[in-house]
């Protein structure tokens, strides 16, 4: 880490490779000696037009998707893409299947029955306080549904699918926005992946979505023109001003990432910083983690400790050693570690040896 | 201008102060001492609290916003707006009057017949090419309507608005996209100003929206949850993860704003900038300018030579002189400056100069 930073573990946004913010520093007055900064520059220009065919690009190296995807930067964030979804894929029957497995999905959930006629509940955790991933066998799916809808990882629960859900032919619809870019991902297997860019790729304010062509089609005829998918696809995300400085970020992330050996080194790296964690919940009882172990998070990992007071105090305690937003969420309380592809296995380490000398102390 | 930097005559994104430029670079990996670029930035975090409340703060000082309004910042660019406005206003008679004087204003037209009963039009100047603002006479306007909307500035054109409208008891809606900040403006008249901040502000992805109290009510069933004003405004632009950099920056630049004397001196100087260029081109016959004189833009100034081979090789001399972006949208041909609050007075004397050099040597 550069002296004076600290080991940032928020959700979101969240920590970025160091690599990254110092070329985007560099460039801050004059990107590729245009003679002026990336936040200045016509989208229509020639220089960004390479930025933002880089970004698709490298994403699609990086994730290594098929020919029949589009890669697509919209507005609005994965909560805009709880409208659009509906909007843009529920016009067959009118129907899709959501799985409930924590906050967001259920947020996606609520926002698609506003649009469709019949969405419908495949399956849910809430009973279990989403402290595990519902089960293929758990879920009912139908064979007319236009869509099936998940959330990959779960930010606030720490949870995260262990098992790709079978629908058939009904396209499998993900928001990855918590997991995008931590391991790779047989996108074949989606119709589309979706991902709010603030986690693991990039600053907050555009998302990313990875779309089967077939998928491009028909709309909603109350669909916003900023999303229909099947213009932005035409326009190369360009039907508007897009939010051109988080997508010159993807491309400079997924850059760091091709340097780095791609997805594949990111997940044995990621494997190796969660175990550290998971390793020392499983190995003492003063810190307690309620998440299903098979359904376990790469990415957000929970713990508490018997009472909010000592929840509070390790909180507390937190900046003392150099860390920052290790406070659960809300809904939840207790503790939550983020540790994205940009937190070095030092921080996790340094993570551990906190936790340990607290419940030494206590 | 820094060093390497040119003179960026560029629509939008646009040129940007560089003190902001500079502070940006400066906080790029930690920021107000917290450890962590502003990207990797908790939205829920005190330092972010401070900075989008200050953002909020600094617009309402320098714009001299009334108690009885609400400052916000949204998804989607001002094309998101066109959709958003009519789910949020247009609950009560489903009508609204849609004053065209441009691209953008046609387009906001367009978008709100998707989600009005009647999306009528209150006046044009379609027919003129836009070279001019319909007047107050011109304007059909329904005191039944539940709002009625414009563009200030026509970017693409290079006019703006020389009177505010008279719409009785029916809240006016302004779209200030490209003359947000450089002129003080009198907020009691509208109902709505909006803008996407790309242009005078700040880089592409957010819009900013100065609504007033008793228009944030009910809305369409269909709004999605995140152009809902109404939350958002209970939410202080929060309700999900809100793009925090260009809010940031936001907040520098307004900051900036402030400590230049805010916008009665950059009035001052924006009329300056404009005048050189107009009497320049008032003064002879090689440049011709189309725009109705009391309709002229402050910071879009357009013109053309004789040919479309001329216009070309204009273009093309440009960045021999240190310019850029001086060629016209492509929907209007020729050239165009844009002069926004960023632009120096020297960068609009040395495009003077170079005008005269072309015409010279042609």
């Amino acid at each position: 880490m550069i002296e004076g930073r600290i080991y940032n573990f928020s959700a979101g946004p969240s920590i970025l490779p160091e690599p990254v913010l110092l070329k985007i520093r560099d460039e801050m007055l004059n990107c590729e000696g245009s003679g002026m900064s990336v936040l200045e520059m016509s989208h229509r220009s020639k220089v960004y037009d390479n930025i933002i065919n880089a970004a698709v690009q490298n994403v699609k190296d990086v994730l290594n998707v098929p020919d029949n995807y589009k890669v697509l930067f919209l507005h609005g964030g994965a909560t805009g893409m709880f409208a659009a979804l509906p909007m843009n894929l529920g016009v067959k029957t009118g129907s899709a299947d959501y799985i409930v497995s924590g906050n967001f999905s259920g947020g996606a959930y609520k926002e698609a029955k506003k649009y469709l006629k019949d969405a419908r509940l495949a399956g849910s955790s809430e009973a279990d306080n989403f402290n595990h991933i519902p089960t293929q066998d758990e879920l009912t799916l139908n064979p007319d549904a236009d869509y099936v809808h998940c959330c990959w990882n779960n930010t606030i629960f720490g949870t995260k699918f262990g098992y790709i859900p079978e629908t058939g032919n009904v396209p499998l619809v993900a928001d990855m926005s918590s997991s995008i870019m931590s391991e790779p991902v047989d996108v074949s297997k989606y119709g589309i992946i979706y991902a709010g860019v603030q986690k693991n790729l990039a600053p907050a304010g555009v998302t990313l979505a990875i779309i089967r062509e077939d998928l491009l089609g028909d709309v909603m005829p109350i669909t916003p023109k900023i999303w229909n998918f099947k213009t932005e696809a035409e326009k190369n995300s360009m039907l508007n001003t897009p939010p051109c400085f988080p997508i010159y970020v993807v491309k400079l992330v997924t850059d760091y990432l091709k340097e780095q050996g791609g997805l594949e080194v990111m997940k044995k790296r990621n494997e190796e910083k969660a175990k550290i964690l998971y390793d020392y919940l499983d190995s003492q009882d003063f810190f307690k983690t309620t998440v299903n172990p098979a359904d376990r998070s790469l990415m957000n990992v929970t713990f508490r400790t018997e009472s909010d007071e000592l929840d509070k105090e390790f909180v507390a305690g937190q900046a003392a050693r150099g860390f920052s937003n290790l406070k659960g969420h809300r809904l939840v309380g207790g503790m939550r570690a983020s540790i994205y592809n940009a937190m070095p296995k030092e921080g996790v380490e340094a993570l551990v040896e906190y936790m340990r000398d607290f419940a030494a102390a206590h």
